[in-house]
């Protein structure tokens, strides 16, 4: 099955808005086996949807549109969809009721305009939106189907995920299966070829993705096929495998975030973590608070960006700065240790390193990084040299240093 | 002018990368004047291509065109331009010079691969690429221009800044100037019912662009006209009228940002900050030593997650927190004054909230905030309710208690 994806909205193209949408139901539409192939983004005109479907449906099976369905004058999404389809409105009872129970909830009276959102086109089936006043579509004509949703990021996730995708998956008659293995240390292109014969000894109904993102590649296997229990030890083989050639890199599996596994295990062994951060400036504090109920085992941090904070608050003897400066494995370990005990932690993380730009020398570029972890065990420690770019050794050095500390707990 | 964008590459299409190139072009371009009428994103396909080009064509005067100019076998967007445009390749000595120039600095050796990035097609005008391999390509036919530049987001905007726009701008015989106000405090809706009236006030040679992010509306002036100065003056005049009307809610202009505002006028004051952050959870500091050169007048942060931090490193009293809790103008207050005499600044931030999901009560719902500031003038704060979201509470108490900061300087 070919796909392709219409988002509707003028603040599209005038640059007012990136669309992370498209980016989000491809990646859902690929993992089932559905290509995509063409993403078009075009302003709230009528002739220009109705040319756009038109082009689209020559080439698709199906056709994703998002956007256009707003109460106000310029969300015309619907009345050309009426159009396209030679079809009139009829009023739906479901969708008014979500509407005047959203309304109700936060207490504003239901205008004729709210209204005219539970007008939907006759030939199609609604679409509920759990997360908003806007239902979705859905349309068939000549083999071909067709989904309108609306444009809200978190309103189209809800309604794709709880509604569409699996009706997606009910067309095919085969099974789709993932696996996600998540790396951290290698670049894309090395990773690549440090598996290479592995990812040759794939079998044709498993299919290999590369997906990175800043600092990590995730590894998606896609297995295909009549049984869903052979498919399952087809993929559990294939990563075990994986785990033997690169058991250094791999650091967790689907939805894992670096953050989330060091919480998960601090709460299962009753542990707190603190931090002390020097280049990183705040952000490792600020990933682990960015996760809800984190005040269980994650008590603060000391932002120790002046050499006199170090000295002052983190009590690092002010000759161990001055012979070699704060970016060595001993200030490191120190500010772990540190820490650690100033504020009665079972762990704790130390930063020191030069983002950059300025700041670099010769025996110590821009880039250059200590970190340190100390855990019941003892410290750990280890040096790093990552790149140019600041906002990009920030993010590096807060990944190895979460990464070090995984593989401590 | 109306121009369409065509983003190529399989990597859009799976989901891996979100297309932020087109959004960066679309503002770019908007800001000129010239009208996006169509995104289109499309693999390395020969037929697809060709496909694209044809119907933009056949809708706009401009075409940019990114991506697919890589070395490898699956960029064929150089190949497939030669084939619309009737041409063939030819040498580019000054692009082979700057390819080898490039890998000299990096000490790679020059393939036969790299060789051929520097083939050009005989039809285009060549665009250097200062910052890579691919060089971009200008392309006239039947009065409609076509632009094909790297898909690398930075060195396709260091081309657009440099090379590009310069030259479309000088096809208008008008000139175009613009003005950004930068304002907090006020959604957008709300902020357009309380200007209507300036709105409406405005000549037709100034446009208005209403541009949100998480917490700011950027309002974005645009004249257009035969003379620069008077533009200028019409522009000025706008926008004091506009300062009389929303005094409060605007901070900056065009490209500042709190953090950027506050790195200047402590330094222009010979001033330090530093942070006490209970809900922000070390944010503000990210915020803070994401720009470079942030040591010259930032020290650090105390991030007092935990209530023992804030009574064992701020020396917040225990029956201050013990009585009404951490999230109080009194604890807010003595954040602030204890953080700024521990680590020997002139200036102080804290704040103390409710980041959610859980803490809320029906006295302190998700969302309470209390913000503290401290300055040589003294001691400022207040109270705040954000909304239920607590990626959105931090950045909303990091906004506001920059705001509130940056009022004081």
């Amino acid at each position: 099955m070919q796909a392709e994806i219409i988002t509707i909205g003028e603040e599209l193209l005038i640059g007012q808005v990136v669309d992370t949408n498209s980016a989000w139901m491809a990646e859902q539409l690929n993992s089932m086996g559905i290509g995509v192939g063409q993403i078009t983004s075009i302003s709230d005109q009528r002739g220009h949807i109705l040319l756009t479907l038109h082009e689209a449906s020559a080439r698709a099976d199906l056709v994703l549109i998002t956007g256009g369905l707003g109460p106000t004058r310029d969300d015309i999404t619907k009345a050309t969809l009426c159009e396209y389809f030679g079809c009139g409105m009829v009023f739906h009872p479901p969708t008014f009721q979500q509407i005047e129970q959203i309304f109700s909830r936060r207490n504003i009276p239901v205008t004729e305009l709210n209204r005219q959102q539970a007008l939907v086109p006759e030939a199609c089936s609604v679409i509920p939106n759990d997360r908003g006043t806007a239902p979705g579509m859905r349309f068939e004509r000549g083999g071909k189907i067709y989904i309108s949703m609306p444009g809200v990021p978190f309103e189209m996730k809800a309604m794709m995920e709880q509604h569409i995708l699996p009706s997606l998956a009910a067309l095919s008659p085969e099974t789709i299966l993932h696996r996600t293995v998540l790396t951290h240390g290698m670049g894309e292109s090395l990773l690549a070829e440090k598996i290479s014969a592995w990812e040759d000894s794939l079998p044709a109904f498993i299919k290999l993705a590369y997906l990175p993102q800043p600092g990590i590649v995730r590894l998606r296997l896609s297995a295909k096929g009549a049984s869903g229990e052979a498919l399952t030890s087809a993929l559990e083989q294939k990563v075990d495998e994986l785990k033997s050639i690169i058991p250094e890199l791999i650091f967790g599996y689907g939805q894992d975030s670096m953050e989330s596994l060091i919480a998960a295990r601090l709460q299962a062994k009753g542990m707190t973590l603190v931090t002390a951060e020097s280049c990183t400036g705040g952000y490792l504090a600020h990933r682990f608070t960015s996760l809800p109920g984190s005040s269980a085992w994650y008590k603060g941090s000391v932002v120790a960006y002046a050499n006199s904070i170090k000295q002052d608050l983190l009590h690092i003897p002010e000759p161990l700065i001055a012979t070699e400066g704060a970016v060595t494995l001993a200030v490191a370990e120190a500010m772990a240790q540190n820490v650690r005990r100033i504020m009665q932690s079972d762990c704790s993380i130390a930063v020191s390193g030069i983002a950059g730009p300025d700041g670099g020398t010769p025996l110590k570029p821009v880039g250059t990084t200590c970190i340190a972890v100390c855990t019941p065990e003892g410290t750990f420690s280890g040096s790093y040299l990552f790149g140019q770019l600041r906002a990009n050794n920030i993010q590096q050095a807060a990944l190895a240093a979460m990464n070090l500390l995984l593989k401590k707990l």
